[in-house]
């Protein structure tokens, strides 16, 4: 029945199977490997093997234009599915563009500008058929509140302006440069409790910034933390309009309410993307008929007519503020790149086509680059947005162009519409769409799961919140980091004992029916032996063989004779740690112990072979598995060694000589 | 035999051995034992236990001041030994202390008042047998260079000194907080690899700094590095003064050529040990005979004679250099602790007895104080110094206080004896001592042993040399930790095969002889799943899965039916990697392959099943062994699913409409 062709292991001491060391490779050859696993995992040049140099010319142009690829594929059937899903996001990226334009302390008209070149760009060089390109709330803001330490956009707009275009180029020069450099998993190491802390804090914040739109204050704070929010908010009560506040709430109540039913029914999704553009049409109408400008209601005001201008001259280098724009720029890159590249995943998983994060790097790069250049600020994939893409039925980045050619005609000649558009609505669409990024249940669901990782999230919450979004997002990266260091600097070392009926040897801790074997002490390791836990481990084992000595003689068992240690868990090893087995060994020799070596993995046994450890252990001593070490120890425990109770006393007095 | 108990694992799928969860534990009693395991690994409470509490504080003051436990115990025997190392190392610590002192670019009699009270402290609450107390050469060259950088020592020798004894009190304070806090592991972060390759550089640039007084410059450069020094040597050629070159070299081929004896025969080791004092007593009576401080040999001139003067009042807490000195004391007392304590434990290792690490860096911590408060600066346990006390036959550290004692004597009457000393003679002695620190056959092993800890080294060796020691150290440590966080982000993933003649399976690298199994693909992952490989593991699994297919495709064999994941080596996992887990598990469905587990571990099982990750993936596709989860998909390849080549016809029909 298929299970004929399986024998079982020996038992016969003889019989043991040997560890092998891997063959050795060339220096070279395993760097080169090594480099290439780090840097290369996903081997782009693959498919450029063995191609004449015409297909290899054409291959590269279509692996850095994918639109090459796809676009002569491209059929009626797409295009009508891409208009309807590229008018659909171009009605949210009006209303959304302007708003994130105001977080950020820029012209309105930015906003809109920096939806009509990228998703240019875009859709010619990425790779993602569901992403819609757009500014970002939590860059807007990061935007504002980096380059807002430095210069007040209020007293110098060009400077400010000129400023936040440098910054984009410089993280566009970043995003190209990290996927170029193959280092896109950088982005990585912002762990997704790390994005549900910060995201939620972003938005949190974000929320508490629109206080000043919703209450129609003209002096706000500069700080974005719920403390001095809070303090500017109720040191001016006086000057809180009611009018706006109530426009304010009425229109937040609808945006919730929509996206409440498109919630429910994914099929109206249309209404909660109509939802702000609605708002933006009812609040200028309604401010036009009852001329509430003057009654305190802010609008607005004049938005230029026309395309995008060339800011290409405006990209100053020579500034004394160079150094906050480049880290201004570096921050932003990455938190738009760190969204940009999940949703365009989490989309890729859900249909079910690969995305290259490294190409999707240089793609953003080259869009942000050539945005700094005519007048765009920092853009991504905004989650939002390219979700409701998604359920618009896109079928390629065409929906992207699209949205952009909708853009460009309301450039061209529906501006003057948004004179009267009330920055109240404004501030109610980017609430609504913030309350959607607290995504509480995530939060509960890491408490379940992972209290660490709750830690983080909270952390990351906590210091964007009362602190700032550079100290929330330096805290959680921060612990993350701490938490893998701490997983190889105090990592778990486990006893183990035998499951019945088996030759099968697991952690007593999660078997409580696993027996210990006399005389003989298992330990498990559960990392890499590397400075970092070098010598905390001599320390534990060295506690570990106290603690079972003790037992031992306090229940006059038979004396401990053999330790062994499990490697199969040690991943790797360095000279530290090779000092550290060096050690252990010399400290077992001197109590009479024997210490046992099973299943130790490749890279361990190079090293040990090479820092001729393995002659000190003795090859004899360095088993395939925890079984038959046990085996061989048992076997000599038995047999050569007559200890006062195992073994009858018959045969100790017999064996008694030859000891 | 003592095999007789064993018995062999069941073949019968039915009795599979099952995997356990291991028992819920309360959150703050897991939360207490990981802090407890991380802070209190060596639980320093434990003997405080059940105790009364007279014998809790006896025991408590035993625990701070070591000596009052084995004062009691000392004998007359130890006190000859203690007698006579404790006279060798005051030989030695002289004429270093006076070298080292110049080299921090301070008067050389602290370098005598730091071979008094700190050792005494010490001798107290030391519990090391071996270290000999005293100042370093690299800890002398951090200070000249950190502090020189704000404060010129030739122009403002007061304020030099004055931040000098305040960076050796914050100094003590952070070892001290060290210690107290339970934070010593962090030293363990300095890998051997970077200490082998810090040390050499700073030998390197002490040695290069010595050229001033062996040509008998003047003027000399600020920088340590190696440019800036051979720029300023080169750059004055005609300056170079042969008598004091000659002088020089003649001492410093002595100085060797006694080390080369005393290594040879370690039972020679004093003539080494009294090598410095000899050349500077022959040096100081050939430049009093020859009056050759007239011609161009400089000379240490007056040194005050008395005790330590009281510093407390000089230790300058408001100065603007605050920051700079609270940097240097960090940075030098990490350094002072880690010579110290890697010193400690070697010797400890030797002689069998225990250290406890962070009760070491409260001793040291309390010296370095006591140093600050009585004109001493930064103090540790230097390796050379330690290493004739522990050829001298010290016992105990009553030696430390022998040598204290002798360094007394010598600032209460000798002191005028160094008047005519040679610079050049300290210049010899800190160049001989330094060049033992070049331990480039440590180096040679690292390259054979790990070539990533070699790069390690050479960087840190290089930062110091062409940088400065602080680059140095930071570009080691951050390699360091490069290495672990790319151990996390880049695990090795390993293709499994079945050893013949067993129900073993192993990695194919490492076991040519291992068989693959048809249709069945085991994978063994190496690290943890966390955050930083989430993406990277989702990626490269499914890489696997298409190489395999494709490989079968092609050899045209059965068809790829499972997946089974070895989670043997992934310690732990975060929710990034439940995620991952999930989504491999959801690709596998499409792909129309089961995925199977063997034998995760107790954190895995309790977290797949906190996030019910368990019950998408079937409890019954988990299993204890890869073994048993081979037997299991074999039996199901092979009688539920019928497949064109490995099963008869027959069969194949008989079950055809089981399916």
């Amino acid at each position: 029945m298929g299970n004929a062709d399986y024998t079982y292991p020996s038992t016969n001491v003889e019989h043991a199977h040997e560890v092998a060391i891997p063959p050795p490779q060339p220096f070279f050859k395993s760097l080169k490997a090594s480099m290439k696993e780090t840097f290369f995992p996903d081997d782009p040049l693959q498919q450029f093997k063995n191609q004449p140099p015409v297909a290899k010319f054409k291959l590269g142009l279509q692996y850095f234009l994918p639109i090459l690829e796809w676009g002569p594929r491209y059929t009626f059937q797409f295009l009508k599915a891409d208009l309807i899903s590229g008018i659909t996001i171009a009605s949210l990226a009006i209303p959304q563009g302007i708003s994130y334009a105001k977080l950020a302390n820029l012209p309105p008209i930015l906003g809109l500008y920096s939806s009509f070149v990228p998703p240019l760009v875009y859709a010619m060089m990425g790779s993602s058929r569901d992403l819609a390109v757009g500014t970002v709330a939590v860059a807007s803001l990061l935007t504002a509140s980096m380059l807002g330490n430095e210069v007040n956009a209020n007293e110098n707009p060009t400077l400010y302006l000129h400023l936040a275009f440098t910054a984009t180029f410089f993280a566009g020069v970043f995003q190209a440069s990290l996927g170029i450099l193959r280092l896109g998993f950088i982005v990585d190491f912002l762990s997704h409790a790390t994005i549900v802390g910060f995201m939620a804090g972003a938005a949190t914040v974000v929320c508490l910034q629109q206080l000043k739109g919703i209450l129609g204050l003209d002096h706000f704070t500069h700080g974005t933390d719920l403390v001095s929010v809070m303090r500017s908010v109720f040191s001016q009560t006086h000057k809180w309009r009611w009018e706006s506040a109530v426009l304010g709430f009425c229109f937040l109540f609808y945006l919730l309410l929509a996206r409440f039913f498109s919630k429910r029914r994914p099929k109206l999704f249309w209404i909660s993307a109509m939802a702000p553009l609605t708002s933006v049409i009812l609040g200028s109408v309604l401010v036009y008929l009852t001329h509430a400008e003057k009654h305190g209601v802010q609008v607005i005001g004049e938005l230029k007519k026309g395309l995008n201008p060339l800011s290409i001259v405006d990209l100053s280098f020579g500034t004394p503020y160079l150094s906050t724009i480049i880290k201004t720029g570096i921050i932003t890159g990455v938190i738009a790149l760190a969204e940009g590249i999940a949703v365009g995943r989490s989309f890729a998983m859900y249909k079910n086509y690969q995305i290259d994060g490294n190409k999707e790097m240089i793609a953003f790069g080259m869009m942000n680059i050539a945005g700094s250049f005519t007048s765009c600020y920092l853009t991504t994939g905004p989650f939002s947005r390219s979700a409701v893409n998604f359920n618009a039925g896109c079928k390629t980045a065409v929906s992207n162009i699209v949205m952009a050619l909708a853009v460009m005609i309301t450039l061209l000649f529906l501006t003057p519409l948004f004179h009267y558009t009330p920055l109240v609505v404004l501030s109610s669409i980017i609430i609504a769409a913030m309350l959607g990024l607290i995504d509480y249940e995530a939060a509960i669901h890491l408490w379940q799961v992972d209290k660490f990782d709750f830690v983080v999230c909270m952390s990351a919450y906590m210091g964007v919140v009362f602190g700032s979004v550079e100290i929330g997002l330096v805290i959680a990266v921060a612990l993350s980091l701490l938490r893998i260091l701490l997983f190889v600097a105090r990592p778990r070392t486990l006893v183990l004992g035998n499951i019945p009926d088996s030759m099968i040897y697991r952690s007593v801790d999660q078997y409580p029916n696993a027996n210990n074997v006399p005389g003989i002490l298992i330990l498990e390791i559960d990392a890499p032996m590397y400075f970092a836990n070098s010598s905390y481990l001599r320390e534990r084992i060295s506690r570990w063989i106290d603690e079972e000595e003790d037992k031992l003689k306090s229940s006059g068992e038979i004396s401990l004779q053999y330790v062994i240690f499990d490697m199969g868990a040690v991943g790797n090893i360095d000279t530290s740690g090779i000092s550290m087995l060096e050690e252990v060994k010399k400290s077992t020799d001197r109590r009479g112990l024997k210490m046992v070596l099973a299943n130790p993995g490749g890279e361990v046994m190079k090293k040990l072979n090479k820092s001729r450890l393995i002659e000190l252990i003795g090859q004899e001593w360095i088993y395939l598995t925890v079984g038959e070490a046990v085996g061989a120890c048992n076997y000599m425990l038995h047999t050569c060694k007559p200890k006062p109770k195992p073994v009858t006393t018959s045969e100790s007095e017999t064996w008694g000589d030859n000891v």
